[in-house]
C-alpha cells in the first residue's frame, strides 16, 4: 500500500556502482534521523529523564521486531550462502550461548533510564504511532522484492557515525545512563559488516535502472520509518507534548 | 505485531449485550478522534486553507484504502448473507452506474480546498505517518480474526455525530468548501446501516468474554489509527509545524 512516485525507468541508463552508492548516501543525508530535532535535543543534553524513558520504551518496540524482520528476510533467502550471512543478524539481536544479544541489551538501557523491564517487555504504553511505523517495516520485508527488503536495511550505512556521536553525548550529558550503553557498543562492530553485505547484494542484484530505483526507494521508506518514530515522540513528549489516550505518561506531568 | 495488554479472560463472565455496548461506547468516548485538537481547531474555524489542504490530502490515503480493507473482509466472509451485506461498503466507496462513490467525492472535497486532483490521486506528499497508520488498518483486517476485523469498523457508531457537527462547522467557517461536502452528506445515511450490521455481528459472534475483549481491543486499535493520523497532521502543519523530508509543504511557509 505504499504510495510511490517511482516511474518506470526503462528509458534511463543503469547507474554505475559509484553513482548508485552516491544516491544511497544522498538519501541518508536528506532523510536519515541523525538530523531529527529529537536527536538534536538528546545530543545537547536537553532531554529530561522522562523523555529518555519515553524514547527507550518506544524504541524497544523497534528493537524487538528487528530479529522478526530479519527472520522474514531469512525465510526468503535464496541459498545457504545468503542465509548464513543474514542469520548473523538474528543471532546478534536474540543472542546465543556466548552473548546476551541486542534485545536484552536494550532492556538494560531502558532499565538504566528507570523503567520497569516488565513494562518494557510488554510494550505497555508505547505510542500507537510507533507500532504503526515499525509494523510497516514488516510489511515492506514481507511484501516487496527481496532486493528491496535487503535495501531497506541500508540505514546501517549511516548508523555508525550516529551511534558514535550518541554514545559520546549520552556519556557526557547523562552519566547515570553509562551502564546501559552496551547495545550501542555492540552495534559499532556489528553494523558495518552487515551493511557491507547488504550493499554488495544490492550492487549485484539491481540489474536494471528500475530495480536500482526500487532499492533507493526502499531505503527512503526505511528512513521515513525511523523519522516518524521520532516525530511521534517529539509530539507526545516534547512539543506540544500530547501523548494519545492510553500512552505512557511522564511522571510528574 | 500489536502489543496488547489483554489477558486471558476465561475467569471473567460474559458481558450482557448492554454491557458490551456500553464498553464499546466508552472506547469511543475516550479514544475516538472527535476530541482531537486538530478537529477542535477545524470546528472553531481556526485551520488555514493550507492546513485544510494537508488534511484533505492525507485523509485521501485513508479513504482510498477503505474499499481495499472492505474487500479483504469480503474475501473472509463466511457466506453470501454476510458478503452481500458487506459488499455494500465497497459499492459505497467505489461507486456504481448510479453513484460516483465516496473516493470520487473525497477527491472533489480535496479539489475544493485548492489541491490538484492528480496530486491527490498519486498520494504525492502524504505524510509517511499517514501511510503507516492506515496500512495498519489493512494489517488488522488481514491478520486478526474476522470478528476483530468487523469490530474494527465500529468507529462508525460514533461518526454520525462527528460528521453532522463537521458539516455544520465547515459550512459556517469555510464557505468556499461548501461545494465539496457530498462525501459527508452520503456518509450520514450510509454509516448507520453499516454499523448496525457490524454491531449485530459482534453481538452474535463474540461468544466468550475473551472474544468480547478482543472485539473491544480492535475498536480501541482502530481509534488509535484515526487519532495518530491527526497527531501527524498537527505535528507537521500546526505545532511545531515540521513536515518530514519529502512531505507536502503549505504554500507560502
Amino acid at each position: 500500500m505504499a504510495v510511490r512516485s517511482v516511474k518506470t525507468e526503462t528509458a534511463r541508463p543503469l547507474l554505475a556502482l559509484e553513482q548508485l552508492h552516491a544516491q544511497l548516501q544522498a538519501v541518508g543525508e536528506e532523510r536519515y534521523h541523525h538530523k531529527h530535532p529529537f536527536h538534536l535535543l538528546m545530543h545537547e543534553g536537553k532531554l529530561t529523564g522522562g523523555q529518555l524513558q519515553a524514547w527507550a520504551l518506544n524504541r524497544y518496540y523497534y528493537q524487538s521486531i528487528i530479529p522478526i524482520k530479519d527472520s522474514i528476510i531469512l525465510s526468503r533467502g535464496p541459498d545457504s550462502v545468503f542465509r548464513r550471512a543474514w542469520r548473523k543478524r538474528v543471532v546478534d539481536h536474540d543472542g546465543d550461548a556466548t552473548s546476551e544479544g541486542g534485545i536484552k541489551r536494550w532492556i538494560k538501557l531502558a532499565e538504566a533510564t528507570g523503567l520497569d523491564p516488565g513494562q518494557v517487555l510488554a510494550g505497555q504504553g508505547i505510542l500507537p504511532a510507533t507500532r504503526f511505523a515499525v509494523n510497516e517495516y514488516l510489511n515492506i520485508v514481507r511484501s516487496r522484492s527481496l532486493l528491496e527488503a535487503v535495501a531497506s536495511s541500508l540505514t546501517e550505512l549511516f548508523s555508525t557515525r550516529l551511534i558514535t556521536l550518541r554514545v559520546e553525548k549520552l556519556r557526557q550529558h547523562y552519566r547515570w545512563l553509562s551502564g546501559g550503553l552496551d547495545y550501542f557498543e555492540a552495534r559499532l562492530y556489528q553494523a558495518p559488516e552487515d551493511s557491507q553485505f547488504a550493499l554488495n547484494y544490492v550492487y549485484d542484484h539491481a540489474k536494471t535502472r528500475a530495480e536500482q530505483e526500487l532499492a533507493i526507494q526502499a531505503l527512503r521508506d526505511k528512513c521515513d520509518i525511523l523519522w516518524a518514530q521520532l516525530d511521534a515522540l517529539y509530539f507526545a513528549y516534547v512539543e506540544p507534548g500530547w501523548p494519545p489516550p492510553g500512552a505512557f505518561r511522564i511522571e510528574g506531568r
